[in-house]
């Protein structure tokens, strides 16, 4: 039975990953009492007087909506908000299991921006934080945006900034082994959608200077015909050099490629294009945008992919753990650009120098050290940025 | 210290009552493969195929959304979302308690009742059913009835139909005590607000002809300059001997006084014109609308309240558990009028012919047959008028 069926058959009898747990007992009337009325009516005064306290009487500053609308879930695409609900069950676990975070799925019906943006901010007193996942683009970008800027809680979309975070913890370390740095690299990401456009913006906080995005129509150039708005606007702020073209044009001579797109887009010769020390990274799922071996026959020095059977997996559980983690301890009201900056480092950290090699640039997802290191990090940003309420 | 105290240091000390658990442990890439990428793309596209399928491979089926916008909390009034958390909470770990089900609180910060309305219905895949609760009239009614017609899972305002179910099975056990049927009986209800409003629509279900309103400004009757919407149609089907006045009027000759208003607003005086054999359930809480041992000197042969230290204590936890486990065992589409008449009538026949007694018309809330008894009649009051899914 393959890992499909296996996964069907252990969902069918579990009837759901999830359970809501009590943390006290109700077993007779003084329980109740104290749990409900009439002693509940106490911590509800003392917030009521000061809505601050509700994070120190109720679940909220621990709580976490995994909130999609289903529109983009794995790589199934629209499947809709029953259908999504798997794998945001599926996500709620990972918070739990990776950092102790009562994350809750909510899955939409509705597409809508403005009754997405609506519902969550309605819905945001109950959560300490919201997760935004699998919610396609360019939708995802106004939802976040505009849910950042009205929600004094963080609000983080994990497929844009998730991915983005543990893309920069790999060249962190991959760029210490080749001896190069950010600011001299060129750098070609395949795929112009959520995640590329975040890990661009992410690698220019980093300081990259040279970035070019390929779309599935090409590079993407201020006016391309095929820009949506939010690649028209990252095209005025990447490609220097002007390119236009396909794929084969933005890799010759570039440092480090990147592939959020889809599978077997790169072929050998336009790896063998790339410049000394070449570091590939094809994270489409499950078929990369090129095969490890193939990448390195033509003679990339470091590869890093999406799966767990090859060496170097960039894998989000790593990130949105210990980010969330971090920002819930402070009570942050946000999670920042130095937020995310700080998760990255915090996870090449991990590796020691003596570590480190072309097959371990990334640390293990289950490396215990990685949630805490993370969170500390996070939270440290959070206070120096002053996002951070304690 | 006293109840109160306890309660608080207890809430500051947990940091909220509930938490999410994983039904699965993660700790290794297998078991990531099967709760998450790439297995759970299986149960995903099955959902996709058959959305009905989402109750056998997700939690939904389970899952009741405790949804309040904090407007009516306890006898707090409008404390707000943030506020009412700890009370969603404490309904949580009760519907967890006594019934196995995985509740979630959802404190919404609008009160707009269209904007209640859609939030709650764009939220709603993730949810088996809906408790609304704590909202306050008359806005607690369209909420209900709009969501009841949008939605196809169970829609339940505990407040209103909770209180409804306990009152009915506490007349069922009294009137068979009095000898009374409840096609003869005159009823008084003091409270015109949503529970005033529910018991009265429940107990005409089950055969009363004579009920008179009483709210804070005197009889409910056609026309009167008090009422509202609700109370105007109300006043439509109630009150056929066209009284006019205050409770002193309502009161006289009445087999039952029902009160869900406010404390010692019934004197000993009304209680003494009562008819023979009278049953009197002042629940005001803490403080009934008279204390038992008055009522009981004027003449009343039964009193019941809604507090634990009185005998005969009118509590929705008798209800409310048993009925959401009824209606989602069978997947129902509502919860109809016949199925709550189905819950009265479980939780009076708790209490056999030889142990039923003035001061014991309703079981105890901690009594385990209860939650079985009411689910099983809930469930086939469901199957039989045609809600039931299964």
């Amino acid at each position: 039975m393959d890992v499909f069926q296996k996964s069907l058959e252990l969902h069918g009898k579990l009837k759901g990953k999830i359970s809501m747990e009590s943390k006290l007992k109700v077993n007779n009337r003084d329980d109740l009492s104290l749990a409900y009325t009439p002693g509940v009516a106490e911590p509800c005064k003392e917030i009521n007087k000061n809505p601050e306290k509700v994070y120190e009487y109720t679940s909220k500053g621990n709580l976490v909506a995994v909130v999609t609308d289903g529109t983009a879930v794995l790589g199934l695409g629209d499947i809709g908000p029953e259908a999504a609900m798997p794998v945001m069950e599926g996500k709620a676990i990972l918070f739990k299991s990776f950092a102790n975070i009562d994350a809750f799925p909510i899955c939409l019906a509705t597409k809508d921006v403005d009754e997405i943006v609506q519902t969550v901010k309605y819905m945001s007193p109950t959560f300490g934080g919201i997760n935004l996942e699998d919610i396609s683009a360019p939708r995802c970008f106004e939802i976040e945006d505009r849910l950042k800027k009205e929600l004094d809680i963080p609000v983080f979309h994990d497929d844009q900034h998730g991915t983005a975070i543990v893309v920069l913890a790999g060249l962190i370390n991959g760029l210490k082994l080749v001896n190069k740095s950010f600011e001299e690299i060129r750098v070609v990401i395949s795929g112009a959608g959520s995640a590329g456009i975040a890990i661009c913006k992410l690698l220019q906080s980093a300081g990259v200077k040279d970035i070019v995005l390929v779309g599935s129509k090409g590079i993407i150039y201020v006016g391309a015909p095929y820009n949506n708005l939010h690649q028209e606007k990252v095209a005025a702020i990447t490609n220097p050099r002007k390119l236009v073209g396909g794929l084969e044009v933005a890799t010759e001579k570039s440092d480090v490629f990147i592939g959020v797109s889809a599978p077997n887009v790169i072929t050998k010769e336009m790896v063998s294009t790339m410049a000394q020390k070449a570091i590939v990274l094809p994270m489409a799922n499950p078929i990369p945008e090129i095969m490890p071996h193939l990448a390195k026959e033509a003679g990339a020095f470091i590869v890093g992919t999406g799966r767990s059977d090859f060496p170097n997996q960039i894998n989000n559980v790593l990130a949105f753990p210990g980010v969330f983690r971090g920002a819930l301890d402070v009570r942050a009201s946000d999670i920042n650009e130095e937020m995310k900056m700080a998760a990255a480092y915090a996870i090449a950290g991990i590796i020691t120098d003596e570590e480190l090699n072309s097959d371990y640039i990334i640390p293990d997802s289950f490396n215990p050290k990685v949630v805490a290191e993370v969170a500390k990090a996070v939270s440290k940003a959070a206070t120096i940025t002053g996002v951070a309420r304690r």
